[in-house]
């Protein structure tokens, strides 16, 4: 399938350029960025800035601006900027381009599904009736919402979710390039991360929702969050107490979470985890830098899983930012996607 | 008044050095630290971490072994590590000194008041009626709890409190020397501290509690802790989400953190801040290393008061942890008991 | 003395509104900034990055676009960015004003004096002998340079100075804002500092050059940089090695440093120094975080001073990139100059 | 071959067992550590801080103490610490086994090779005439000097070596663990690691000599370092200048370094990279977090070659310091001593 990317000069951006490398399903035909890289190599117009080599073929496609033509590639991935997202995912869909996108833009749109492929993969069936020679566009969640609606999936099913607080410590690539200036973190928190909480309290609910017909129903799940950012390069750390509607042990909890299986792990899509939650026993674990690169980035990790005298539960929740929570979790979209016969 | 500092070659114990050199009531007599360090000038065996000089006279006090002896200074300061604080305090409370101690090995012992000097001042009685020639034991609380207290003392006033979750992010002076390993901490962030949760769970409800007659009854309020290790070298941040009994306004609540003053206020202790709290309006303050200085580092820090969904109110609470939470609090203590008359 | 500050929303800007807040001879009575921000008040358009709080009276002056006027302020500090600051300070000069600038742009002209107080006060009779009505330029040198000027200058008189290799360690508040990336440094060095290797190696010639008529004759000394970025907040490192023209003793370094003296100190200029340079004897000093403060942060810290197999002698420089290395540097210029009569 | 660890627990004891999990011609059979940890499983009393898993295997072998017995393993890989190596690594040697230690005890004994593959591989030749029963001891050099070594070596070669001055910001896990305090370089930089400048000074020396029949004749380049530690994890930068007997280009140089090969790349041993030296043109490389991983962190990466105003010469030379600089160099060493059939 030969995919696009738009956005492609960013962190995200790269992250996609890295994992398309050596694709079995995906060919990178087409990288999209800036007016101002247009027209130049993209090795040449990338400020590369991943510890594994630019791949060669890709160093050498020549940057295109972010136009859908008359024929765009049938899969398109997005990582373009929240400020521009909106109506160029729009335009590559109606050109006829599944669009799968890590920006915010459509998130809440009913008719986009905002899709983690092992809580939700039904929902893709929003998009599955769409006439012929038209797109449609399936949305990526917020990298923390990823990792909290994976780790609370398996706890919704086994004894139903009530509440939940959510404490975050996001690391800097989440922001982007140029993204937070160094002087302002150094030997420092930002503890404000902009409309961050408000994604994390009502994205998890769209995800965790219902598909009712041609919508989506929201799950009842009340969820408050404080976001904030940390020196660190990559990994997002929750800190996550939660209530659940039926009586829970620690016992139930641990194997709920560590036997949770999904349809990518059924389907073995080439980006899914073998575990897409590991459970870590030690007292001080996970830990970003020691955890986050487990089963290549898109495993979430949680640990400390103890009782919470406010709402029951509290545990710690890790996940790649970068990976998992945005182009390796929009990747397993596009494959989910594309093995249920979506990319036309 | 004569003071010996226990612990006082430790991050604390060095904060108390520095505090002491310019005391007008207090005047810092006697350095014990261990016996591996006893016999020698403070100035040679002291790994002086401050920015801070260290004070000349200070520098060339003769170290000794932590003895009470048969007639110890009247005021003593301890900044002795959790393991063996214990016994040495008892031993220099019944050789006759008033011991303000920043350990937690006394903190919930019913008969030592624990003691943020604005929020509970009433609870030094329980100390007042000692017999001649006796001592006794004053508890500087957790550095986190201080802080948590401090911001929550004027919403108890104004409305009452009913339950909380705090999640913290503490900085590294914390753990003290040599505490945590740089290699542990580097791009990374430690999601557990020993004891640290229990701690912020059970303090504050001692804090708040009224004294009855010859003990104190704890306040009913419910806290629930998560905290974490971060990279910065000081200040602690407190993400702190509340419920009050009676319903709250924002412009209540911002106007009783702002307009709270204490007994350190009335009586213009050397230490006491004159704003014990700032309310910050900025949508991304407080942070620690522009805020942890207000006030000579004796100010809690307040900021993004906002609704939360879960528990009514959220808001961000910033505290310099060796300074307010630690050698400050302690030292305000020390100038409180002193003002009191307790100081013999 | 009015003052007007040109650039005053960056790092070195507001370090100058801090350091005039409580002047003895000079009034901060204009603040210049970018068109954008022009017409509102300081207070507003700032995002204040240092942890003094931002002065009352500086918060309310309405912020004017850089523009000289018919009558500019008799002095003028300027905290322009390089790519404009050229231009601009020409017009100011040459409209009145008496500009000290922080900016590279003029540093080489030959008719503008490159000032470290201590070192070459007479390269200020450059500026003397200018008709009524007309201003100058004074330069302050590079962050970098001006330690490493202030190191060498003590043995230039006392040795002479033949050759000397450089490595520098330098802060992020060195790049402003919003500089370097956060996550371009984050568990990370940037071996590269754009234009830095260059000032370094040409600076420090015009600094401990000779005044020869209406000319600075270079000094010959030769110096070889390598600059490089690390992430932490303030206090530029510098590795030196050097050879001296006449044979050292580490004793006769050692005190031609530390007595080092110069007409700030006679004048006893408000941002002066006590000491200008303080050794450290600690095998493992000085530090950026320990040392950077020292005096007002406008001490010079020079350690480890040892033979060198290859020049004959090693030590490593601290200054404080945003005090010493530029506005407070910056500050005992003008206040140098206005010593000497030269601000009308 | 059967495969001994001693100082398991350590940080380059950790590397030596995750190198070693899947290794072609060695098995690891015996960790040891200290008395304290022998007779549990390594699984439970080693903190394990990499970011790749604890290999299954490892975790199950039950730590000894550091003793040789009677028949110890025919190679033995040493990281114990410096305090104790050397007695120990004698006994092992004198027991039968090679021994290949990290440890810097043993490197300027005149009967051990200090051996950087690529470099001075000849210099096996001490130790291949051994008698029967008789073990040998190995060195790999200092973490900063081996990546010193590879890059001056092609050079060497290429247009002779006449001087040096390296300046080295270095990685904490080059301390190891405990190590470095995380407050002590939080927003800081330490200007001083003990005995590492004169490592540095004198083992390139040895590295670059010449086997004169059973000894080894040093090499008369002069080297002048001065080494600092910066708050990074992994990746030592060393800034570079050098003069050269015979004149040299920059496309030579370039060339020189590029396509430098040496033993281990023509026997193809397992740990050695395909290119020991990588070369960037990039202004702003090396880095260490963008590249102290290429090639499996064995390559060592040289940028920003350019004219020194001093010496000729100016380069930035980054290398994994507990991969190629400890763990992986040393592996290298092993592997191709069992090449040239010195493992018996």
């Amino acid at each position: 399938v030969p995919v696009a990317v738009l956005g492609a000069t960013g962190t995200v951006g790269q992250r996609f350029v890295a994992l398309l490398a050596d694709h079995p399903s995906f060919e990178l035909v087409r990288l999209c960025a800036s007016e101002r890289t247009a027209g130049k190599p993209y090795g040449e117009v990338v400020r590369w800035a991943l510890a594994e080599p630019l791949p060669a073929r890709a160093a050498r496609l020549v940057v295109e601006a972010p136009e859908p033509g008359s024929a765009p590639e049938p899969l398109v991935l997005s990582a373009l900027d929240a400020a521009v997202a909106g109506p160029l995912e729009t335009a590559f869909a109606e050109a006829g381009a599944l669009v799968v996108t890590n920006a915010s833009a459509h998130r809440m749109d009913p008719d986009v599904p905002l899709v983690v492929p092992e809580v939700n993969p039904e929902h893709l069936e929003l998009v599955a009736e769409r006439p012929a020679g038209r797109g449609a566009i399936l949305a990526n969640p917020n990298c923390s919402a990823i990792g909290l609606a994976l780790a609370l999936a398996p706890i919704e099913r086994a004894y139903g979710l009530d509440r939940a607080h959510v404490a975050t410590l996001q690391a800097l690539s989440g922001a982007g390039l140029p993204g937070v200036p160094a002087l302002a973190i150094a030997d420092n928190v930002i503890p404000f991360i902009r409309g961050e909480e408000e994604k994390l309290e009502r994205e998890p609910r769209k995800i965790l929702g219902r598909l009712a017909g041609e919508r989506i129903e929201e799950h009842p799940l009340v969820v408050s969050a404080q976001c904030t950012r940390v020196g660190i390069s990559d990994g997002h750390t929750a800190l996550v107490s939660f209530a659940t509607r039926r009586s829970a042990t620690r016992e139930g909890l641990h194997d709920a979470l560590a036997s949770f299986r999904g349809e990518p792990q059924e389907r073995r899509l080439p980006s899914a985890p073998a575990r897409p939650i590991v459970v870590h026993e030690a007292e001080d674990a996970p830990q970003p830098r020691l955890h986050r690169e487990l089963e290549r980035g898109m495993a979430v990790s949680v640990g400390r899983l103890r009782p919470c005298p406010l709402l029951g539960w509290k545990m710690v929740v890790l996940s790649h930012n970068t990976l998992r929570g945005a182009a390796g979790g929009a990747l397993l979209v596009a494959e989910l996607a594309h093995a249920r016969g979506l990319v036309r």
